[in-house]
């Protein structure tokens, strides 16, 4: 494989990227694109105070408390805030963008994005983006250089979208160290309820049957801790993707909820032989089977 | 803190230890000990052929298919096997132990070890531990040294146990680098129940789940992917326990469905500002209170 330029294209000398929100997301990527020196002129804005005073630490020019003050220079606009307010931003910024901007965002749901921007006359300069990356910790502090590093982001846009915006979009991702991969909004979402926002409720659900017993987190191995690790993750964030998948994630708990039934039924009937054969498919499922599409021959 | 020392109490010169079973937990224990270059002797034995050559490796001697042609010369005789075989052993080894042989285990439920060995007539000179340590991977291969370091082990023992016995055992995991907490065998039980065979059944549901709505184990993100690890885990390790468990599991898992029921409802009639306050709860719950009682003031 070459080495993808480290300039984003249509930028003859440094480029401008402004970065929306400068929690978890944005406060890594603010610090992945500082850590490159390239001269990428780095511009951020968040309401809050705190995350704002942490981004100023290292960015070294003042933080924005109003996005607006810092899109308009920008070639590249990333939208790193949680979902309700960058549908609700998107058409307040469009008019103050330049023509030629590109934006892009970090949303762990992609349609009700693509809704907004399709609204605001932006579809043809926009491509969303989903990293699989993330963490429990929460604001600029829980972020980190290295958060997006090998991991897989998802990519989509509208079919109207400009060749060089898909181009600029893919490129910022790859040169943080991310494998991005094309998708359809609708595919991704519907992946998103299951892959992301179940294991998300499933760790908050254990965390609550688990303190309600009693147990306390220090009490937990290795093993536990990975299970509720999730369970300090943002609510903020996570109701904000809710709003627009809660009938289907509420169908997706009843399921988990009848799997827990049956592992029950077959515990209280001693039937220990169909558990462990249970648990060998999970094992089965986790190790090998199921690569994606892509990677399949 | 003053340096435990390196040598295994009433050994004057270097002691021999016999690790049973050398899985993931026996194949950590056999590196952590060989490592040490204290003089220790360690030896080994399985069952499984594969582990056998694995752990030949790292011994330098050979391991015993059967574990009673290395117990006979042993000061301390550590059964790393799943809990079935450990039970079905101490009887058959009991009189093959020298008189002065200190017992301990890595059993994840303590009760059944100890009735096993009371019934021996070997309740004097046993310790049951359990190293609050594991991983998905299984055999020799999946263990290493560093499993056991700064890891908490419960330690329990008949009301009859012998100092030295006691003082042997809890040395024994300190030099590991573990932090031993003495409990009683009936509270560890049921706090395993809740801590760790809950969530170790929680995310075979879930994987289990994602596996029947099409999802693959590559399409996970970081938090999905920690909350399906144990989904790897050995079944014949946990049917064992299971075994032990299983009618209080079953209303574990029962109160946990309910949880996820609780969480459906709420989506579904809307109510996301409750389930963010769950989630906030959660968060609560996991990074800050509910220290053991050891640990607090």
């Amino acid at each position: 494989m070459s080495e993808p330029p480290s300039r984003l294209p249509g930028s003859s000398s440094g480029s401008t990227i402004a970065v929306i929100g400068l929690g978890l997301m944005g406060g890594s990527l603010v610090r992945a694109l500082i850590s490159r020196e390239d001269g990428t002129r780095v511009l951020g804005a968040t309401p809050d105070p705190r995350d704002r005073a942490a981004a100023e630490r290292v960015l070294r020019v003042p933080a924005a408390p109003d996005a607006r003050d810092v899109i308009a220079d920008a070639d590249l606009v990333v939208y790193a805030a949680p979902l309700a307010p960058i549908v609700e931003m998107v058409p307040v910024h469009a008019p103050l963008l330049r023509d030629d901007a590109v934006v892009t965002d970090v949303a762990g749901l992609k349609r009700p994005i693509l809704h907004a921007v399709q609204r605001a006359g932006l579809s043809s300069r926009y491509v969303g983006a989903h990293p699989m990356a993330g963490g429990e910790r929460s604001g600029f502090d829980g972020g980190h250089e290295d958060l997006f590093r090998d991991a897989l982001v998802w990519l989509c846009a509208d079919r109207g979208v400009e060749p060089h915006a898909a181009q600029t979009v893919e490129l910022f991702w790859s040169n943080l160290g991310c494998r991005p991969e094309w998708t359809d909004p609708e595919s991704h979402d519907r992946l998103m309820e299951r892959v992301s926002q179940l294991p998300q409720l499933t760790a908050n659900a254990l965390a609550l049957a688990l303190e309600d017993c009693g147990a306390r987190a220090s009490d937990l191995g290795p093993g536990g801790r990975d299970m509720t690790r999730l369970a300090e993750s943002s609510p903020e964030v996570w109701r904000d993707l809710f709003a627009h998948t809660a009938p289907e994630l509420a169908g997706l708990l009843r399921d988990l909820g009848g799997r827990l039934e049956e592992l029950a039924v077959r515990l209280e009937s001693g039937e220990l032989g169909a558990v462990a054969e249970l648990m060998a498919r999970t094992g089965r499922w986790r190790v090998g089977r199921g690569k994606r599409a892509s990677e399949t021959e």
